[in-house]
């Protein structure tokens, strides 16, 4: 076919009227924009290219730079590139439908502060309002869904849980290893209700969960970052275990605890959890921060 | 001084001769390069800026595409754009030292635990006798670099500091907004060395810092993380101010410490920090990990 010879695609983005940005991305280089293209609706988005040790040579020679800084031995510059050796990956879906539009659409977060009080009158509330779902939990820890997809099982009531790959892990290498150990008991809803009766549950959890990764994958203990979510995505008490290097999403400190701390806060202060505030993002659709703003703590 | 003018860093890097990729990431577009610039060790950084929104009609308008592949309402192309819309934030470090070039190496990191003797035995001697030099920092604080980047000072010699942009920030978008907050304060290496009577300082931070940002870029508090890493890449303490949802590098929960946090924690505990058993990576090269495994601790 007329593949990169199509000479109206040349100039096709000429044309595109941006209404709204999506979402962009300034560590990956990307956006994504909704527009029109002629009377269509569209959807375009940008990716920068990676850098490649091929090119490096010719970036070098064929480029110019303009000094931006200079302190001591480090300098920063602007470097002007020749185009075909920077090229922006380009996709454009159109005619784009409603539900495109959604799928790229980015939720701004902000930082919420949530005091031990801000707990009981603002955020258990709104949890126990919700009722949100933990059946598929319940279907896991009874073995009626992914039992085959257990990599590890305490059976103990009180101490004991159920370790298995997260979804987002694939399983194929263990860069990007995911797994999530959910408890048995059935009360225990998030960090906040963590008390220091809890700690032969938490050490457990530590123990075991690093042995089976050390038995399951080769990976020793000090490749694991080992922790949980405040807010989790779901109230029933889960511990995360993914690879020390792999940047996962949700490792962040304005949401992850690591487990490690927990134990140690909860040894220090019984009540911790309790009595802490916590700080955590919440989307701007996110019912939670509706709440906290009703309350005036936003 | 000539920044901007010196016709001399136009083509510095036509000279560069590349030994060897340190490491580089598709996801983020980086590459880091350790080469010779004459008969200097020097580190080159290249990265790609983000795509701002201001600059898509002209990207739109003034670039050129070439069709790549086209299905049903998906096609993708390579975009040519202007040089000047789509620089190349290029750092450049020289003469490098074997550090420098060690810093910037792709390694394997293992998560080490650090009790408050641990510190004292281990890691404060290590810190010592390695006698990291932070002369750029001082030169920042006495104006005698960077003096024009500086976005507030406080100039107290107790509680005072700069605030400024990262490196790292291009400063072009507020989406990735990266400020370092560095203390007057010159003894001052780490969270370990941090007690309750610092507690005015890490205040004064926190509060004047969220107001020069909102000023500044117009960006409330709610959407800034601010955090102390522990291990620090330098001795001389100093907060980090990012936007939230931007996933800074090193942000991470098993090296970020919420300034919120450690201000609670102080608060509670006035020894906190010394006494306290705190986990960071440490990269497979780095000598403090040695320290560590020589000690039995790893």
């Amino acid at each position: 076919g007329g593949v990169g010879k199509d000479p109206e695609s040349e100039h096709i983005l000429s044309e595109f009227k941006t209404s709204t940005v999506l979402s962009d991305s300034a560590r990956e280089k990307t956006i994504f924009v909704h527009g029109k293209l002629g009377d269509q609706e569209a959807v375009v988005i940008l990716e920068k290219t990676p850098i490649r040790e091929d090119d490096l040579a010719e970036l070098f020679t064929g480029s110019r730079l303009k000094l931006e800084m200079r302190n001591d031995i480090y300098s920063t510059y602007r470097l002007l590139a020749p185009p075909q050796l920077n090229e922006i990956k380009t996709t454009v879906v159109c005619p784009a439908t409603e539900k495109h539009i959604k799928k790229y659409q980015r939720q701004e977060s902000s930082l919420v502060e949530e005091t031990g009080e801000d707990y009981k009158s603002i955020t258990l509330p709104y949890i126990q309002k919700q009722s949100f779902s933990v059946q598929w939990v319940h279907n896991i820890l009874e073995k009626k869904a992914e039992a085959e997809r257990i990599v590890y099982e305490d059976p103990d009531p009180e101490v004991g849980f159920l370790l298995l790959p997260d979804f987002k892990w694939d399983q194929k290498q263990v860069d990007d290893l995911y797994l999530i150990a959910i408890v048995h008991q059935r009360d225990i809803r998030s960090l906040r209700d963590l008390t220091s009766e809890h700690l032969p549950l938490l050490q457990n959890i530590f123990q075991k969960g690093k042995e089976a990764v050390l038995q399951r994958y080769s990976l020793a203990a000090s490749k694991l970052r080992v922790y949980l979510h405040y807010q989790p995505s779901y109230y029933h008490l889960h511990v995360h275990f993914t690879k020390l290097g792999y940047e996962a999403p949700g490792c962040g400190v304005e949401r992850a605890h690591l487990l490690a701390d927990v134990i140690q806060n909860l040894q220090s202060d019984p009540q911790y959890y309790k009595t802490r505030t916590l700080y955590f993002p919440l989307r701007a659709d996110d019912g939670l921060l509706g709440k906290f703003k009703e309350a005036g703590r936003l």
